[in-house]
């Protein structure tokens, strides 16, 4: 998988550890966010290589600062 | 100024601050990440509205995680 994959498919293992740590579901998250629900989906598949605005949306809707959103990253070093 | 500029702007300090830090000029930075010099002037100025890939090509960039880059946002809450 190449690096950018990579880095997708790990931010979207963040949203979807963060949102199940709120509780909240997909179409919860999309209606706090006003992001599309089928977004947020791809987003948390890895399907998607959101931008800088839309990332700050998704950590709006969690609730979280973006530091606090990219430490569910496993990956790259993290919170459990 | 609209939200998703201001995520822009507060971004782009945080990457300022960074990489001041780090010691990095703006064209070590381009050549450590692999992005053009010009954009990275770009997104440190908010002019920039960066995905995913880009970022985490920046923080590589910086030797930093994604979440250690943010925690350099001012505005939404961190390190100084």
């Amino acid at each position: 998988m190449d690096r950018g994959k990579e880095n997708c498919s790990t931010f979207g293992d963040a949203v979807r550890r963060a949102r199940a740590k709120t509780g909240l579901t997909q179409e919860e998250l999309a209606d706090r966010s006003g992001i599309d629900r089928s977004y947020i989906g791809g987003v948390e598949r890895g399907e998607r290589n959101p931008t800088l605005v839309v990332i700050c949306k998704i950590a709006d809707g969690l609730g979280l600062t973006l530091s606090e959103l990219f430490s569910y990253d496993n990956a790259r070093g993290s919170r459990d």
